[in-house]
């Protein structure tokens, strides 16, 4: 898949190596780009090169940030006394997305693995406990995915937070909302029957 | 879809320009490109801006080109008294990707459309009968879409080419290589069956 042309080319070869886009989409997008001003171009390229360098995790939560603190920890209407445990920043995304979350957050960047030899103190575990030290935190909420590894982190950070009288609380698990319950898996189906609601 | 960080939701927005690159997709990239080194950015960036101002048109076939003659045009290894008539660059890419075909070409731009006011003279069809002119052009293959404005372009340039003594030929229709018969739609079925190869 490449074409006469050599400018071409280097640019499919560059916008190839997004997940997800092959060779044939990376061309259909420099194609795209060819039938569009130049100006258009020079726009997305900037966005990028501004991006790039200048986005840092927050100083507080290591959420990614445009400046020291993230626009979380800066709001004045989000609540401080709760602040939601998650492996990366996506999840932050993804929970500030449902629009149903109120509070703070703690960006691990990782979770607990022995295998690999990732400890607590590989991931922002010593950060989250010097926050809570400071005496404004009353829950934590664990929002880690239901993995080997998730759990492990959990534990270990459920413990470390009822030592220091924090009240610990994690995601609901169970069958997807809309979801088919033949297509849950036994798992997850046992969870949601162990851990059923009242209505 | 909008993150805490203006710097990536400007960078999101802009990829999601691309077709068939949404919200969510565009957030994948951006995020793929934080987890990359800053460098990786610059490269990207950097072979679009180069490309999109670069790019011209080949002076002889109207192919996107790097020079003022395509690598086509400009290679003696191609055959120069065969020319293939196409619409798009895109459908030079597409046909130097068979491997099949060592002519030159002649990228219209365009197809006549008496409702959309395109006539001959508002694509490449003069700068065609001026190459054809020059008398080193002995076979032109006609590759355009089957539709109205395909045909119609079609059968203009090919009344042209007998009129000045040039051998005609267009694409064979018929079934696709690997497709069902049942699947074949009864117009191409019926030009297959018309058209049929002696073995």
């Amino acid at each position: 898949m490449s074409t006469s042309s050599n400018l071409i080319n280097k640019a499919v070869e560059q916008l190839s190596r997004f997940p997800g886009v092959g060779q044939k989409s990376a061309l259909r997008m420099v194609l795209f780009l060819l039938k569009q001003t130049e100006s258009d171009t020079v726009a997305l390229s900037q966005a990028l090169l501004k991006m790039r360098p200048e986005i840092q995790f927050c100083e507080k939560c290591f959420n990614i940030s445009d400046a020291k603190l993230c626009n979380v920890c800066n709001s004045p209407s989000k609540d401080e006394s709760v602040v939601c445990i998650v492996k990366d920043f996506q999840d932050v995304i993804a929970i500030e997305n449902t629009g149903q979350y109120n509070g703070h957050y703690h960006v691990l960047g990782g979770l607990i693995s022995p295998v690999d030899g990732i400890g607590p103190s590989n991931i922002k575990i010593p950060e989250l406990l010097n926050r809570v030290e400071q005496g404004q935190i009353k829950e934590v909420i664990i929002a880690l995915s239901s993995t080997l590894e998730g759990d492990t982190t959990e534990y270990y950070i459920a413990k470390k937070m009822k030592e220091m009288g924090i009240e610990v609380t994690t995601l609901s698990k169970g069958i997807a909302v809309g979801g088919e319950l033949e297509y849950a898996d036994e798992i997850t189906l046992a969870r949601s029957i162990k851990n059923r609601v009242s209505m």
